[in-house]
C-alpha cells in the first residue's frame, strides 16, 4: 500500500481520485472509485442540477465528491448552493478562477480541491484557499491548456513546499497505469487525479463506440481543439481546447475554424445527432494521449488494483 | 548510484545523457558532462563540419558521442562520413527518417542513438535498426513535436518490450533534476536525455543575458513556434516547433507568421544581430519548459551531483 499525505488527509486506500469528467463521471463510477479505496467525484461539469442530483442520489456523499467548471458556475448560480447542500466529501474547481466560490465552499467545511494548468493559476488557487492543488498538464483528455504534466508538477511542488507547505498536490493528465502513478510521486505530488482510464471502464457512462475507438488508438492520434466547442455553441475561454481523438470532423475543421463558425448552424446539427448515438467518427471521443496505454475496458476495481500494484512494485524495485 | 541497462551498456555512472543542442552542445560540455559520469554528446546540429571537428579536437572521442539533425544531412552528405571518422562514442539522430543513414552508421560499429516524437516515429526508428530511442516530449527546449513525455515513454517502453528487448530506452523533455530522472525510471525509460539543464550550465556555449532570461523565467513563459526559423530561413519540415521563452518578438509574430514572411528580409536582419550579442528580447532564447525548475547556472559537475544524488533519495523512499 502507497501512503502519501493524500490517503492520509482523506482516510483512502490508494492516492488516487477520479476526475470529475462531464458526462462520463457518474454517481455509479465515482462510488465505485471510493469503494475500491480512491476518492470518487462526479463530473458536475457545466452544471445541470437535475443531473447532479440524480447522481447523487445513487451515492453516499460522505464519499463522493463533486466537480463544477469554474466559468460556467456564474451561469447557473444557485448550483454551487445546491450541491454544497448534498454535502459532498470534496469540491472540485477546474478552469476559470476560483476566488469568487472559494469562501462559500469553505465556509461548508468541504475540502476545496483547484484544478490548475499554469503555475500562474496555481499561484492564484493557493491565495484563494485551496486545500488541494491538481497540476493538470496538456496530455490531459477532455478541457485543458499547453503545459505539460512533467514540469507542472515539480514547480508547483516548489510554490507549495515554499510557501504552502499545508496543502496537498496531485499530479492529472496523462496517468493511466502504475508507471504513471509511481512517477507522479517522484515528481512531488501526493497522488494522482485520473480521467481517460477511468473514462475507459465498465462503471464510466460512455458509447461503446467511443470506448472501442480509444482502445484502438495510439497516444499519436489525439489532438487538442476548439472544433467541439464550437459546434456546441459552448464560450469556453480562449485559453482552454479540448483533446480528443482525431477522426474526420477534426481533419475538417481544426485547421478552418472561421469556416466552421459560417457553417454551425448545418455543423452543429449533424454533430448532435453523432454524439447522441456516440458515434466516434462524426462527433468527439473525449480521452487524453493516455489512449495509448489503455488497452481494453475494465471495471473500476480491476483498475485500481492495478495501477496501485504496479506503482507498488516500481516504488519498490532496488536501482543499485 | 542507479544501475540501469544504459550505465550497463555505455559503462556510465549515471544514465543521463546530454543533449546535442546545436551551437550550445559543444566539446566542453560535453566532455564535462562524460567527465562527471554521464555521456556528453557534441551538437552538430546542421552539420557544421568545421565546428564539429574544432569541438572533436577538444575531446576524447572514445567518451563523447555526436548528434546530428536528421532532415539535414542530405545537404551536406560528406558530413556523414567525416563525423564517423571521429569515431564518437554514439550517433544521435533526430528529426527525420534515419532510414538513409542508419546501416552507415551501424557498419562504423558506432552505437546508434534516434530520438522521436511520436510513437509512429519510433516504430520507424526501431525498424531501422537503432540501440537507443530518445522518447522526446513537447516539454523540451528547441526543436520538437506535440507530445508529452509521461505518455510518449510508457507507449514506447511496451513497443520496445514486445517486440525489441535489446532496445534501450531514455526521456527527453522537461527533465531537469533528480525528480524527473526518478520519474523517467518509473515510467520505464533506462536514462535520460538532459537538454536545458545542461544549457544552463557553465560550460554551455550560452550568452549571459539568454542564461539569466532563462533563470528568471517561470515554465509558463515558453512557447512552441515558427518565427525563429522563419527569419533564420531554415526549412525545418511543417511538423516541427521550436520552444522557446516568449519575448516581443514571439508576442508580435507568433499568430501572424503569413505576415513575418512578408516582412521576413528586415526581421531576419534585426533577429541575426540580436541573436550574435545573445539578446533575449530580440532574438530567440531556447530553452523549455523545464526554465522553471532551473534556477541558478551551475557547472555540470554539480548538475550532475544534484540531480543524481536527488533520484537516488526519491527511488530509495518507503512509501509504506
Amino acid at each position: 500500500m502507497i501512503h502519501t499525505k493524500l490517503t492520509e488527509r482523506f482516510s483512502l486506500k490508494h492516492p488516487i481520485i477520479s476526475a470529475p469528467m462531464a458526462f462520463a463521471a457518474t454517481g455509479k463510477l465515482a462510488s465505485a472509485v471510493s469503494d475500491a479505496g480512491g476518492l470518487g467525484l462526479i463530473g458536475g461539469g457545466y452544471g445541470n442540477l437535475e443531473w447532479i442530483k440524480q447522481q447523487f442520489s445513487m451515492v453516499d456523499p460522505s464519499q463522493v465528491g463533486c466537480g463544477l467548471i469554474t466559468w460556467k458556475i456564474e451561469d447557473n448560480l444557485g448550483v454551487l448552493e445546491e450541491v454544497l447542500n448534498l454535502k459532498p466529501r470534496a469540491f472540485f474547481l477546474s478552469f476559470g478562477n476560483p476566488k469568487v466560490y472559494a469562501k462559500q465552499i469553505k465556509d461548508s467545511n468541504i475540502p476545496l480541491i483547484c484544478q490548475v494548468q499554469t503555475l500562474e493559476d496555481a499561484r492564484n488557487a493557493l491565495a484563494c484557499g485551496a486545500d488541494i492543488i491538481v497540476a493538470q498538464g496538456c496530455e490531459a483528455g477532455g478541457h485543458g491548456e499547453k503545459r505539460s504534466t512533467l514540469t507542472l508538477v515539480p514547480e508547483v511542488a516548489d510554490l507549495i513546499a515554499n510557501q504552502y507547505p499545508q496543502v496537498l498536490l496531485c499530479a492529472a493528465g496523462g496517468i493511466a497505469d502504475g508507471r504513471g502513478l509511481a512517477a507522479a510521486l517522484m515528481l512531488g505530488a501526493d497522488g494522482v487525479v485520473i480521467g481517460s482510464r477511468f473514462w475507459a471502464s465498465k462503471e464510466a457512462n460512455v458509447f461503446p463506440d467511443m470506448h472501442n475507438a480509444a482502445v484502438a488508438s495510439t497516444g499519436d492520434n489525439t489532438i487538442r481543439t476548439k472544433v467541439m466547442d464550437i459546434v456546441r455553441h459552448i464560450d469556453w475561454p480562449e485559453r482552454y481546447t479540448a483533446r480528443v481523438l482525431k477522426n474526420d470532423f477534426t481533419d475538417r475543421w481544426h485547421n478552418n475554424l472561421e469556416q466552421l463558425i459560417e457553417n454551425s448552424e448545418v455543423e452543429a446539427q449533424k454533430w448532435q445527432q453523432a454524439w447522441e448515438i456516440g458515434d466516434p467518427k462524426k462527433s468527439n471521443t473525449f480521452v487524453g494521449e493516455a489512449a495509448g496505454i489503455i488497452n481494453e475496458i475494465c471495471s473500476v476495481d480491476t483498475i485500481i488494483h492495478n495501477i496501485s500494484n504496479q506503482a507498488e512494485k516500481l516504488l519498490g524495485r532496488q536501482w543499485e
